[in-house]
């Protein structure tokens, strides 16, 4: 068979971690980038293209064995008709579409009867019944962006006239946010990693702990059974985040991704076998790796951009305090509130993990001086 | 002082593993690579070059802040000529040539009575006191060449016609060879891995076992100083491993290498920093990370060329086998006998690990088919 030619569309953080493991593989990729400043672009000699357009998909396709997505940006019927010109695409488009589009992952998954927030599509804000309620966007959104806790008919009105419909659904009083991470190949092989809780500040996550602390058995099995459920309903081929709503040990799905997923970069440092080598993995229809944890605790920080455009000078500081930091700094522009990396630390304390966590993205962000 | 340029020359396996490193820093990366289908330069885009061209060297250098290297072959002069120049180069000229002259490092290092065979540079036979002996090519010798073990006169004047003159070492009764790698800083900060045993087989070292099994305490600290000694010694800068033989207890120094080396390798998953990162933070004087093992054993085999061309193939047995098995395919063309991949495993039972190990390099080299 040789070294398949693996191509992934989208040259962000996640292609970039990506390159690590598929270089370890030996496998021949390709990487479709919007811009040569990309993340993944930078170290890698991507084809620069639009994953807009039809045509550059294509070509983009004919170079590759194997396609898959760092992003869900590639449009639906685009991604279909890579399919119909006998592409292997993984995800599937019908797969993906859970991703794109939110109303047809609650429909799906109601289908199943799946856990969910209770929800309804909208076009007009006489068909809201009560709030506060939360609007999403149907397609596109993502950290924060795309959904909002709505108070009243007036804030409803200018979501509705701006995204002409929305998927409303029922504010949740919930406890924490959890997520897993899971992983299929076309082989029907499934793994999962621990459940992470991903800690979130205005809709963007902050920080992850995994193992999710004090999770009862029942729950984290609860959790393990529904990413399972999802990935065999939607016939997930690669990983897949499920983030969950836990409500006193009663799960809720609140969104999925179907690429590796920030709540799952621990995975790098924490487990035999990261996400981003999972994917690779499964996508190729290779034997699944092991997920087990190398330590107790993983705990992992993002790095939003602040005042600090420079964000290798504070290695100095930080490198020096903490020898067993690992900073994933994507390379680029900072802009305030950006993703701009991760940090992650591994042991057995978990107070004092969350602690240098919490050092060392404030310091990378300026928020703190020393 | 926003991220550094560092430019590697050479582009083989030893800078692809130093990619991931490099990327998560958020360090831009030059790499002068001799050819297009070089390991690193499948995955990064190199700059094709001939290091042995002068003017190529300084047209390289001057787009980098720092220039390293992933090998010795570097003629010493362009080395020098480019610190004369202004380059900041590490390692430095005067390091360097500890590595690529084996009569200077026997010369040097015994000036400051590091403990080594008994050796003296020979040019002709009549100066060879005694049968058997070991001859060594004054430079350019790796994995076995340029070192044979020599019978008698005949064997000698061989020798000595192909190479002019040579480094003439006693033979040494050792019961083992082990490897240390250390780092040093441009700030003097100094930091060793544990001692790693080397397992040889026709000159070519097919598995490392890391921490080395039964060793003293003493020993394990003699070799600690000994390579402690060398790195102030030569003004290290940047990773060195030093390769010793063990005669019960006693250390004696074999080799060097300036760079990442095949001794290390375990080190990516054995410990929270891998050389090849260790390497990029001493090059760009930042901080060293933590050495610290992640588990009990690191295990590692090397691939090496056999029967079979394809190396992506025995992943589905070996990956099916082994979940927790890491490969590193280094996308090289199969040739008998050449290094093209390694594999390690880490974990609590070393004879199991070694079995796995085997297992897996003997499969992938077409030795056994299942």
């Amino acid at each position: 068979m040789g070294a398949p030619t693996l191509g992934i569309i989208g040259a962000g953080q996640l292609a970039q971690m990506s390159l690590a493991p598929a270089a370890a593989l030996g496998v021949n990729l390709e990487i479709l980038a919007a811009d040569s400043h990309d993340s993944a672009a930078q170290f890698f000699p991507s084809t620069i293209g639009d994953y807009k357009n039809l045509d550059q998909l294509i070509e983009f396709a004919r170079k590759c064995d194997v396609i898959t997505f760092e992003h869900e940006l590639v449009p639906n019927g685009h991604v279909r008709r890579l399919e119909e010109l006998g592409h292997t695409v993984r995800p599937s488009s019908s797969a993906l579409l859970h991703a794109q589009d939110k109303a047809h992952m609650r429909k799906s998954f109601a289908s199943i009867n799946l856990p969910q927030p209770r929800w309804k599509v909208v076009t007009a804000v006489s068909e809201i019944d009560s709030y506060p309620v939360i609007l999403k966007s149907i397609s596109g959104g993502y950290d924060g962006r795309g959904v909002r806790m709505v108070a009243n008919q007036v804030e409803a009105q200018t979501a509705l006239t701006q995204w002409g419909s929305a998927l409303a659904e029922e504010l949740i009083g919930f406890d924490r946010e959890l997520s897993i991470m899971i992983a299929r190949s076309p082989h029907d092989q499934v793994s999962t990693w621990v459940v992470t809780e991903t800690v979130q500040r205005e809709g963007i996550c902050t920080e992850t702990i995994s193992p999710a602390p004090n999770l009862s058995d029942a729950t984290a099995f609860s959790a393990q059974q529904i990413a399972m459920a999802i990935a065999q309903h939607i016939g997930l081929v690669g990983v897949m985040a499920v983030e969950l709503f836990d409500v006193g040990g009663t799960l809720l799905i609140n969104e999925i991704a179907l690429r590796p997923h920030n709540s799952g970069h621990w995975s790098i440092e924490g487990a035999t076998t990261s996400q981003f080598e999972q994917h690779i993995r499964a996508v190729l229809d290779l034997p699944l790796g092991s997920t087990a944890l190398l330590s107790e605790w993983a705990v992992m920080g993002n790095v939003l951009g602040g005042e600090k455009s420079d964000l290798f000078r504070p290695y100095l500081h930080l490198f020096a305090r903490d020898p067993e930091l690992k900073v994933h700094n994507y390379g680029k522009e900072v802009r305030p509130g950006r993703k701009v990396g991760h940090v992650t630390v591994t042991g057995s304390n978990l107070k004092e993990l969350r602690e240098r966590v919490q050092h060392a993205v404030d310091y990378m962000s300026g928020v703190i001086s020393e």
